[in-house]
């Protein structure tokens, strides 16, 4: 591939880019879109604009990029929390270290290469790409010192930034962890394992254990219930009788959705049902009854201090470690109350199950793979199908079928990974929203940094010997850092263009937000529906967004000293990313669960993985280039990058796996002196509701007993003196808010 | 190597091992022995006999052997502790299961590979011994349905016996705990890495941290002194004066010990300088400054419950995770004073060199392997070297050398392994003596799985093919099967010669003691020193013995199905072992200190991992003698059994990683009740005594200050009210126990 080409993939990704932010900041002006582009505005104030139109609307502006750049930290974390916060330093910390490795690389490595070895340049357009990389270095050259000095800084600035940001972020997860006083997650330990006893209920055993062992610290606890097929069918009925109801009410009185049940709309054949099943009398009778039958042998216990609370999840419970297993219960909105009430003896099983699957999966993937890299090479194929030869004849088609179809071909095979990874993160049994992502989240990192880099240099260069003893030759381990040292020059040029498509394109889309318009186009127009609060939400697919700024990361390392002409299109891909992610995070996505900055030590151990990968390849390249003294040189920095990573597991990963006794000690005082600790007390009991929708009868008015701990009506607990008594202001949150929690949709 | 040349060396051992057994059972009956093999009836109750010579010592008896039968498992308890009983256990499981393989082995299997293929057979001792391997089975042969139904029967059994034996042991070590109720341990916290302060001293850190953050359940403190230069002159001193005295002194004297000091013996000058020391005003000011100066950053914290402390060593003390960090505290026998003192944030790097130091020792080890097995092949190494030929003309020599010198050399090159892993283990930073152990354990059980097992395999291999092509066709995955496939049946022969060589003799040897001989030999005559009681004693050496038997297990459990020729003489080894280490056990080595059944997982792992190494060698031979039947029988079994591994570290494991807060609230509980709590506290801060010898006076009589809290002079803790009252009783332990846990030698 010609330097031409890549030009002309970048002209048409600028101006597809140039399009669509355009198009972006008209629609964003337009108040029927209002719930795609400023969902996080919505739940937070309940804004509902009501502009006239005028001519302004229809033209494009810039101004929200100014307000992208503008917001400060405090923003950023008071919309979308800790989480948002880690996701844009790591962008930020990409800027940093790629800007510092562009400057050293295009400064000193680049002409390096360019005069590498003795021959008569063209025109520098029609160059070709390798002339810019380490290829073009005559063997036993002794300018790969530069090469050499150039891994060195960029090694150890990123080490320093990473110790840097870690520290940052360990502070800042911290003061998160201090700030949240009222965090009902703090108190709560999720008990599972419960054992099964013929003459007593889960609940009285789960009281009995712990009146017992926990005395003076356990305050009440909550039963998970089943939630079988009558559960399930009552929350799809409550769902469709809504949205029907939704579609034939008024106008106006959906805006109040609060007393819409008392305007006698319509009455739906489920209105009739639920009405007739809240008022009789056998309704309770039969759920009573039913509790017993429907328990899980799981349980949240809540405790009377934070610090009972970590020590119970901490410690061994029983001599049977399947019994009373313990664990740090999620924040009430982020339960995933599905999956709490799984048998614990059987979470094992899931877990391997989904490992390998998941291993079966991505390796299923290395077939469209394959095929896209076919047309990078598309010159070695025509050798091999002479049909091909008369449609690339012409030189836009060839340039375009280079340059651009792969990474779209790629980038669609890839949109169907993250649906499916979800799917398994859910299935191995993850008990809340976040740390579903969060598994997600890595098992797409590994998927797409073998796919989309390994499996792309690898399937590279077999396509381009075409002879298929690559996997031979592979199998030794020590020719891999050579294997990938002939690859990783060749295979840059399909990461430039990977940059260009994925990496901006995916960004203007994830701007303009396509699915979401035409979800709202299908809700509004196809199901006749006029109010637009109760349209869904999202919340920020950390899950597919960490993975693929990762994965620029890796490419970026891998390629700034091999071929550093990747590290200006990067730049900008980061530039770009930081502005439309603080846009996003700041107008789109509402933040209902976090896992409090838990994504970094993800994020870092991928640095460093890259780190190390570069090293490894900059010493097969040395290797190869017969240069012993780079090479020599290039094996302190991948041990002391390893030290250096050893080092951050010890000093900073604890924090982020468990809470530090003294601080949840000290918020613990804070709130005895204060004297809030016994309306901590009373609220606790009834955070954690595991059915909402069920609990919500036509009306809309929660009935406080169905939210409630459903062990208060059958155990009553001595220290359960709240039943019954769900504050307003809760049930307020969720139901005025259009319950972003309810209907949020995973992307 | 043919069946004659095996029953030679079967022979040879045979009449080595009776000869030896002989000789012990005489001079087991001598008195001046009785310290090398009654240590364990020294120590527990200060027997001393003085027999009148008679002819009956000087004959050979069996009597040992039928009192070593006898021993019910409550003896081998109260003598060895649970670790014993554990290591019984393993050689017991050991003899079940291979008593079960052998049957069916040699009943089933062994004839259907000795009539495999059409041949003439000679007679049965001419015999070569691949004859009677998988090796003779014809390719295709339907009769390997036997091996692989062999296979089934072995690998189900021992899963079922695996997870009695598990759970029987776990059981065992939950009562280990719950009887252990005056165990100081459990109340002990052991803390690093005290946070410096330039106002306060490391002391009154930890006091303050504690009654701040802990003040219900902290009780007092020790600190940790660095065990400088003068600690340690005055250790050696007190070690060489005691030494000389006792030489000198009246035997008479000698018994008495601890009032030996007034008997006006010679004085030599290190008595007067230490009663001079001590006599001094000046001594105890200098210790007093001396102090804060060697003060670690290391404290032992004592709790007032079980509970609180086994919380204490569990949660994370501090936003930063390098300070205050908290571990469960060792039995004070148990504690490895040196290490305590190490600075905390240097661990990590201590443990990653000594990684690679260990690593790069078994690399180093295949030089003299690959000299011993390059033996066994002698007849093609004759070719190589023509000089050779006229040596080994002789028949008995060649027996000899093939049969015999291999495993003899192999064998001393080992004996240099485990103090080198011991001191590896030492280097790495254990807190205790037992848990040193376990790790040298874990570093000499890969060491000779490794070294022995496999590097005999792959060097027979390459010597074998004398082309070094091995190597690289090893080096792709998919073959490694097959290369042990075609090996192991022909390796089984040089096993059979370990098993014989090590085995046995190891066992013999293990019963004379001719190093502890030596010593006492040199002790008693080189240094003329007549008391027998002071004479040092062991503990067994569970770091070189668990490895030996489970490396046997290895070999009994990977030739079983392919040369189950084997099977006969490891059962005989594993009786020998049976009653040996039974003796030994009630005899020989005391227990200062023990594990708690720790070993059990390791053993447990091992077995899985002989268990899986077995299936995968014999779906390599079904693979080689096409066998697609058996091959595919035998995938299921191999994931059957890493699922039933990972479901017993789902259920039995956290019990020997963490204790069981039920269990230790109950005995909580059990001791407020029968108000012994208070007597504990009282006996807890001076359980753990740093400088034991420096606090003997030379007269033997325990100065209580010295070896007391060095705290409690300087801190004058509130709830340290016993300091000085040090029990008479303790002191008497080691004193009049002849002291082993200061003499104590590791092996």
């Amino acid at each position: 591939m010609y330097l031409s080409a890549l030009l002309t993939s970048a002209g048409i990704n600028i101006a597809v880019c140039v399009v669509i932010f355009s198009l972006y900041s008209v629609l964003r002006k337009q108040p029927r879109f209002i719930n795609v582009y400023f969902g996080q505005r919505l739940a937070q104030v309940n804004l509902r604009r009501h502009d006239p139109f005028c001519f302004e609307r229809l033209v494009p502006s810039a101004g929200w990029i100014l307000r992208a750049w503008e917001a400060t930290g405090d923003q950023i974390y008071s919309a979308g929390g800790l989480d948002a916060v880690v996701f844009l330093r790591l962008i930020v910390f990409s800027i940093r270290i790629f800007s510092l490795a562009a400057t050293i690389c295009l400064f000193l490595v680049l002409p390096l290469n360019y005069f590498g070895r003795e021959m008569e340049h063209k025109m520098i357009p029609a160059e070709s790409l390798e002339v810019f990389s380490i290829a073009n270095v005559e063997q036993g050259s002794r300018r790969l010192w530069a090469h050499c000095l150039a891994l060195y800084i960029i090694t150890l600035s990123t080490c320093a930034l990473l110790y840097y940001e870690y520290r940052n972020i360990t502070k800042m997860r911290l003061s998160y962890i201090t700030q949240s006083l009222s965090n009902p997650s703090h108190f709560t330990v999720l008990v599972r394992g419960i054992p099964w006893s013929p003459t007593e209920s889960y609940s009285e055993t789960v009281a009995k254990f712990f009146t017992t062992y926990y005395a003076s610290s356990y305050l009440s606890h909550q039963m998970i219930c089943q939630s079988g097929t009558v559960q399930k069918l009552m929350h799809d009925a409550g769902k469709m009788y809504k949205m029907l109801k939704t579609t034939t009410a008024d106008q106006h009185c959906a805006r109040t959705l609060l007393r819409c049940g008392f305007c006698g709309g319509t009455t739906t054949s489920f209105k009739i049902l639920a009405i007739e099943a809240g008022s009789d009398k056998t309704r309770s009778d039969f759920e009573i009854s039913n509790r017993r039958n429907t328990e899980c042998a799981a349980a949240l216990v809540f405790f009377r201090t934070r610090y009972a609370a970590l020590v119970a999840s901490q410690s061994l419970q029983s001599p049977n470690p399947m019994k009373w297993v313990t664990d740090r219960a999620p924040d009430p909105k982020d339960v995933y109350w599905t999956n709490l009430g799984l048998p614990y003896r059987l979470l094992w099983i899931r877990k391997i199950a989904i490992l390998v699957v998941s291993m079966l999966f991505v390796a299923f993937f290395l077939v469209p793979v394959t095929l896209t890299q076919s047309l990078v090479n598309l010159d070695k194929l025509q050798n091999t199908f002479p049909f091909l030869r008369g449609v690339l004849k012409r030189k836009f088609m060839s340039q375009l079928a280079t340059g651009y179809l792969p990474s779209v071909i790629l980038m669609l095979f890839l949109y169907i990974a993250p649906p499916v990874m979800l799917l398994f993160s859910t299935m191995e049994g993850a008990i809340s929203r976040s740390g579903r992502k969060m598994s997600a989240c890595m098992k797409l990192m590994a998927f797409m940094i073998w796919n989309v880099f390994f499996a792309n240099i690898l399937t590279g260069t077999i396509i381009k010997n075409l002879v298929g003893a690559v996997a031979e030759r592979l199998s030794d381990p020590k020719n891999i850092p050579n294997e990938l040292a002939v690859a990783i020059p060749t295979t840059a040029t399909f990461f430039m263009t990977y940059v260009l498509t994925s990496g901006w394109a995916s960004l203007a889309f994830e701007l303009l937000q396509p699915l979401a318009l035409i979800c709202n186009f299908i809700y509004r127009y196809g199901l006749r529906n006029k109010d637009e609060t109760t349209y869904g939400t999202w919340t920020f697919p950390y899950h597919t967004e960490v993975p693929r700024v990762v994965l620029f990361g890796v490419m970026g390392f891998t390629c700034s000293v091999m071929a550093p002409l990747i590290l200006p299109f990067l730049l900008v891909y980061f530039f770009l990313a930081y502005l439309v992610y603080k846009n996003q995070i700041l107008n789109v996505y509402v933040t209902n669960y976090q896992t409090g900055g838990l994504y970094w030590p993800t994020i870092h151990n991928a640095t460093i993985f890259s780190l190390v990968i570069t090293q490894v390849i900059a010493s097969g390249v040395f290797g190869i280039k017969k240069s012993t003294v780079a090479l020599s040189f290039t094996f302190p920095l991948i041990i002391c990058t390893l030290l250096f990573n050893q080092y951050c597991r010890q000093r900073f990963l604890p924090v982020f796996k468990s809470n530090a006794a003294k601080v949840l000690i000290e918020m613990d005082w804070q709130d005895e002196q204060s004297g809030k600790m016994e309306e901590i007390h009373r609220k606790l009991q009834s955070e954690y509701c595991q059915f909402k929708l069920a609990a919500m009868n036509p009306g809309g008015i929660v009935q406080p007993t169905d939210c409630n701990n459903p062990v208060d009506g059958v155990l009553e607990d001595p220290g359960d003196t709240t039943a019954g008594k769900r504050p307003a202001q809760l049930s307020g949150i969720w139901v005025g808010h259009s319950s972003p929690e309810i209907r949020e949709m995973e992307l």
